[in-house]
C-alpha cells in the first residue's frame, strides 16, 4: 500500500470520530436498561451480548458503506468484509460487556484502521462518561469531562514503582496467569475491572501497565494505536506484534516493557 | 433525639447535595493532575492521601459550620467534632483513593448523616461522571449522564444468577477472603476494582452484591442509607447493624442477603 496523504489522514480521523460519535448514538440506550437480553454467545464462559453491541456495529458499518467504501471492516459481531483500498477497519462496538451488563463506565467503543501491518489510528471511546481517547496520524488526545488534553504517558521507570491493570485476576491460562502474578508482585499498585478504559488510562499518563491474555484483533488494535501515539509501547508477551490479538502487554515506556518482558516471556 | 420534622428533612436533602456540589468543585482540579501529591497516611499498606482528599473535607466542613452549627462531625481527614443537634455527619471525601490516583472514574465522596443509630440519608457522589446516587427521607435516585433516575434494587433471588462486586481479590484476613471466595463461587459473575460506585450499582439496580471487610464507618455509612432507601439490605457479616464500619454485605434484597450471610457468618 501507498503512503497514505494527509488528506487521507484528515479523512481518516474525521469519519473515526463519526463512527464513535453514532456508535455512542446506538448503544448508549442500551446502557443500564431494564429488561437487557443477554445471550451466550459462547457455549462455555460468560460473554454476553447485548442489542447495545449489534446496533452500534450496524450503525458503523452503515457509515463505512458510504463514507469509505473501499475499506475493509473486521467487526466482532458481523465478521469480515474484504476491500480494495489497503486499509481495514477494525470495529468492538462494546469492549468489556461483563462491565457494560454490570452497569460500570469501563467498557468502550473500539475502532482502529490501518493496513495490514497494523493500527495506524484508533478510537477508545466511553459513552456514558461521553470521554474519547484518540490516538494517530499526528494526534493524541482525550476529549471528557475536564476538556481535551494531550495523552503522554508517564516516565515511571522502575515496576516497583508501578500501577499495573487487567481485566480480572484469573488471566489466561494456568501458567500465563502465574506470568501475570509474577509481574504483579513487583509492582506497586495492582487493580482490576477497567475492561479497556485502561488502556486509555496508560495512554493518558495515569496508569503504567495492563497485561492479558487472550484478546481478539478487535480488543487490541484500538488501544496499540492510542497508546503508541501517547508514546507507549504494546507488544505480545515476546515482544512480537500483537495486531492480530493473543497476548497483550501495554507499557507506558520502553523500560518498564523491558521489566515486564523480562517476567512475561518465560511463559 | 426527637424524630425529624418534614422541613427539616428537606433542609438535610438540600445541605447534602450543597455539600456534594461543593466536593465536586474542590476535588476535581486535583484529580488527573500532574504531580499528585500521595502521602502515605499509614506505615503498612498503600494508603494515600492527596490534597483533593483535604479540600474537599475543608470545603464540606466550612458550610456546614454555616448551614448547620449544631450538628456533629466525623471526617475521614480530620476526624471528629462534636455537636448538640444529634446528628451527625459522616464525610469521606474520596472513598476509594488508589481508584483516584490511577485515574479511574470510581472513587466517590461520601456523605451521609443521621442519629447515633445510623444514617438516614446518604449521598454517593462521583464528580468527574458528574453522576450523583442519594438515598434517604423518601427520597432515592441517581442523577447523572442520562438524566434523574428513580433507584430501585433488583429482585435476583439466587446467587447462582447474582453479580458481585468487591475492591479487590485479597478481601480482609485470610479467613475473610476464604468466606468471600465461598460466595464469589456461588455467583454468576464477580467483577473488582469498583471503590464506592459499586454500592452505587446496587442502588441502582445494576448488580446484586458487594462485601468488603475491614470498613470504617465513613466508608459504609452513604452506602448504607443509599442502598436501604432503594429496596436493599447492608448489614456486617452476623447480620447486625454495620454503620460503625466492619466487615459489610450490602444486598438487592432479602433472599439474596439471607444466601450470602449463610456462607459469610461463618467466619
Amino acid at each position: 500500500m501507498q503512503a497514505l496523504s494527509t488528506e487521507t489522514k484528515t479523512e481518516l480521523i474525521r469519519v473515526a470520530n463519526v463512527l464513535a460519535d453514532a456508535a455512542r448514538t446506538a448503544v448508549l440506550p442500551h446502557f443500564r436498561s431494564d429488561g437487557l437480553t443477554a445471550d451466550n454467545k459462547l457455549d462455555e464462559g460468560f460473554d454476553p451480548v447485548t442489542e447495545g453491541d449489534r446496533a452500534a456495529e450496524k450503525a458503523m458499518r452503515a457509515l463505512l458503506a458510504e463514507m469509505r467504501p473501499e475499506d475493509a471492516i473486521v467487526g466482532e459481531e458481523f465478521g469480515a468484509k474484504e476491500g480494495a483500498s489497503g486499509l481495514t477497519w477494525v470495529l468492538d462496538p462494546i469492549d468489556g460487556t461483563r462491565g457494560f451488563l454490570s452497569g460500570t463506565p469501563t467498557w468502550g467503543v473500539l475502532i482502529a484502521v490501518g493496513p495490514e501491518t497494523g493500527p495506524q489510528l484508533g478510537v477508545i471511546d466511553q459513552p456514558y462518561i461521553k470521554e474519547r481517547f484518540l490516538g494517530g496520524f499526528g494526534e493524541a488526545w482525550v476529549d471528557g469531562p475536564m476538556g481535551r488534553r494531550e495523552l503522554r504517558t508517564r516516565v515511571t521507570s522502575e515496576l516497583s514503582d508501578a500501577i499495573l491493570f487487567t481485566t480480572f485476576p484469573e488471566v489466561g491460562t494456568s501458567a500465563e496467569g502465574e506470568a501475570f502474578h509474577a509481574v504483579s508482585r513487583q509492582t506497586k499498585l495492582t487493580r482490576y475491572g477497567m475492561d479497556c478504559y485502561a488502556y486509555g488510562l496508560v495512554a493518558a499518563g495515569q496508569v503504567d501497565l495492563v497485561i492479558e491474555a487472550g484478546l481478539q484483533s478487535y480488543d487490541v488494535q484500538a488501544p496499540i494505536a492510542v497508546i503508541e501515539a501517547a508514546g507507549g509501547i504494546v507488544t505480545d508477551w515476546q515482544g512480537d506484534p500483537v495486531h492480530q490479538g493473543g497476548r497483550v502487554l501495554a507499557a507506558a515506556n520502553a523500560k518498564l516493557h523491558a521489566q515486564a518482558l523480562e517476567i512475561l516471556s518465560q511463559v
